[in-house]
């Protein structure tokens, strides 16, 4: 009490920025997709692999594969000395995908693992970025990836597990598509249309805008130009008419189905070798595809998935939810993207200077959630206990045999656990709870050998409709000898 | 190429010392496990909670329950300016358990949460420690506790539902049994035995070698001192022989049934009333427990649980797994203590000054694991795929076919997505996979509508038992028509 005692201030009870806690349900849902896409996964030979939170920042790498930012983007820190432990200054991170860490395994265990090795990883990944709505720090990641095959049978393969893993969370078939294209197309087009090496990033810029601007609009900005809505004039990239051809032929390819579209494609890369080895491939992958039954009305060849492709080397591909949700203003909008991927090198070359070819998908969990929550397709394991309510504090055992009787049968149940004096507070601990039935037994009916079983659904229902008499006569709550407790619960849970 | 360029060393594909990776059947078994676990927990009425992997410094503490280093024992890193995001300078570090982040969510949603809150979390925690052999940085917990109820009801609770998980998981009834302890009584024995404050750690030291020292090695700790194997003097605590009694009482109280036990206790801490209200709590407890079922070869009153007491301030509860294992020298030993927990204040406390009763229990998961793997509990998911082999590359598609047949029946299977040119390789893959079964069509067998099965357990067995005449007679490998190839696969798989 001196003068000069400084009062130590509490603690703030808060998350960091940008981080958050899931409660219940918000669990429960996430992890039954998670464990339906898992079950798809595992029966295509794929094996479940769990790395570290932590990595070593040189084998992670200084880089993000989706920022401008080098050597930003991630929470790193300098390791201590600790006895036995790391080096002291040796720097550590939370990882950032699932990616980096499946190269660094795919490099340690090289001589161990099958090759090709399937594997697929769920979990956490970190980002130090600037968090926003529905955009946090941290988040989860859901990828599936074959390392060490060259053959595009695996990538077949990859787009008809993604198609199943779909259903197998409950989108129905016709609710979504898989569009797949492949990078070398792109590049035969590039080098049909005789770009120089210098015009080809500018090409890609205007491809993406053909949703925006149309055919003609693109034609205008690969040649000479065009003024743009607000009337301003927007330089063109300068090819001519006829090197703009094969462009807008790709662009306009995609045919009523994977045969029209292919033979499109075939004519938009012309006399190019990497864009008919292209064509080749998506050629095979359509065959395949189909002897595995996937239809074209589930995965289907389209030359519109562009964006992404820098990253990828060959066959690209991307899930798309295709039923129409209300946003936040009650506009309809289409769904949207849920998964992406495709094939790369370079994978495990960081480390062993020898290229793997790898191909791979990740599922944006928390949109395809989002996705099943709007459906009404996240799970029913929602629902609360039976709350055995407590009238007599010394007969607290009793109240507990009823709850472990209800549990034996299957029943999720509890007692009330807080202080049972104020019987209102545990009704509304009950509704809290979002128990369907409150079960009560006083001591009159205790010595009748009786228990009151208060049906909370029903009770709801009639609190919010009935009249005041019937609302008395208190239909929701009946009166069950203490031996046919379960039988009734489970009648009004059936 | 010059002389002063330095070429960039290759990273190191290397896990941070002290962490490791988890493949196929160590991520299921754990997985399956813990899965049961949340089965058990939820029926009880417990709700999930995840919260984030990063807490703030603050909202953590600095320090560690269970080490003596205050500040350390954390992976902890400094904000840097994230626009929007952390304020620059702040201190996150990684949760070194999940008890202080339930004590973070307790104070920050407490008049959001129902009370009492029971919830259970399940998930990776990291300590900045001395890895040692089967002691990693980062590994998992598995903790349920029921926070804002001071009925011993809720211990009775956990413990019943300790047990119930511990059969969930497949342990048989008979090789666990969960001891139930009071730090009260404890503290009625010292009060009785008229222990000082400043003798009172002393007393607890030499009581925590009663199963070294026997009955009359702790008598004389407590009183004058003995000589120890090595002839040295051990100076005792100073107590008198009247004073002693009580303790040993204590130390020898487990009786044949807990109402013997409880008997003894009551006699042990004679006139304290504190130890009174601990024998009480015990007795209630086990009469709860009777209620609920569960019987006393399960959970039992056992006065010998005094570890960790210190933190606790009444019920302490630990589960031990009773039946004999082989040590990695080939002795026989108990396998132990595979949980344990107990009732606590503070805990939200520090973030709001009031107190809060909780109690909980957290499941060691490796060594849980560990116990089920060596009873050959652990789940038997590890079957590797049905492997496809690639006799013709141009038919790809076909064999694709064969394992989207299969899977659709249910049944795992995968194409050889390697270089296929040597056959020989295709076999040693799915040997390496686990493969149960290997499906192999050439040419001549897909002209002929054949497929070859090959049993590759049974042809395993006969490798290594058969005669040279029995091996080439290969009754490991049927010919079918491809129409019955997945009722073939499915009569060796049963």
């Amino acid at each position: 009490m001196a003068k000069d005692q400084k009062k130590q201030p509490r603690p703030k009870a808060e998350t960091p920025k940008g981080f958050r806690d899931y409660f219940g349900a918000e669990v429960t849902e996430r992890k039954s997709m998670l464990d339906r896409i898992a079950a798809i996964y595992h029966r295509h030979g794929f094996e479940p692999l769990e790395t570290s939170a932590v990595e070593t920042v040189e084998a992670l790498g200084k880089f993000l594969p989706d920022v401008d930012r080098p050597n930003a983007g991630v929470f790193a820190w300098q390791e201590e000395a600790v006895p036995g432990g790391g080096t002291a200054g040796d720097w550590l991170a939370l990882r950032y995908d699932l990616t980096a860490p499946l190269a660094r395994v795919a490099a340690q265990y090289r001589n161990d693992l099958p090759s090709p090795y399937r594997r697929f990883a769920m979990g956490p990944v970190w980002r130090n970025e600037k968090p926003g709505p529905g955009r946090f720090r941290q988040f989860y990641q859901c990828d599936a990836d074959t390392v060490g095959s060259a053959s595009v049978a695996a990538d077949a393969e990859i787009c008809a597990m993604l198609a199943d893993a779909l259903e197998g969370v409950g989108i129905a078939r016709g609710d979504y598509i898989v569009r797949i294209n492949n990078r070398k197309v792109l590049n035969g087009v590039l080098e049909a249309a005789e770009v120089r090496a210098d015009q080809a990033e500018d090409v890609l810029r205007q491809i993406d805008k053909f949703d925006k601007v149309g055919r003609n609009g693109v034609l205008a900005l690969l040649t000479e130009g065009r003024k743009d809505d607000s009337g301003a004039f927007i330089d063109g990239v300068g090819l001519s008419v006829d090197q703009a051809q094969p462009v807008l032929a790709f662009l306009t390819s995609k045919g009523d189905d994977n045969a029209a579209t292919l033979a499109n494609l075939r004519a938009a890369v012309g006399a190019s070798a990497i864009g008919a080895e292209g064509v080749d491939e998506l050629s095979q992958i359509a065959d395949m595809l189909a002897a595995m039954g996937v239809a074209e009305d589930r995965a289907v060849i389209d030359p519109s998935i562009v964006r992404g492709l820098g990253y990828y080397t060959g066959p690209v591909f991307e899930a798309e939810l295709t039923f129409e949700i209300l946003d936040e203003k009650g506009r309809k909008r289409q769904f949207g993207s849920v998964a992406g991927g495709g094939r790369y090198d370079g994978l495990v070359e960081r480390f062993t200077g020898q290229k793997v070819p790898a191909t791979g998908v990740s599922i944006g969990v928390d949109r395809l959630l989002a996705a099943l929550r709007a459906k009404g397709l996240a799970g029913a394991d929602s629902q609360g206990p039976v709350v055995v309510t407590v009238m007599d504090r010394d007969r607290m055992a009793d109240y507990q045999a009823m709850a472990a009787e209800l549990r034996a049968a299957g029943i999720r149940a509890e007692v009330y656990l807080g202080n049972p004096k104020n019987f209102g507070n545990q009704l509304k601990y009950a509704d809290k709870r979002g128990a369907p039935v409150a079960i009560i037994q006083g001591g009159n009916e205790a010595e009748r050998g009786v228990v009151q079983v208060k049906d909370l659904i029903l009770g709801a229902k009639i609190a919010a409709e009935a009249s005041l008499d019937e609302w008395k006569s208190q239909p929701a709550q009946t009166e069950v000898a203490r031996a046919d407790l379960v039988a009734e619960v489970r009648r009004i849970l059936s």
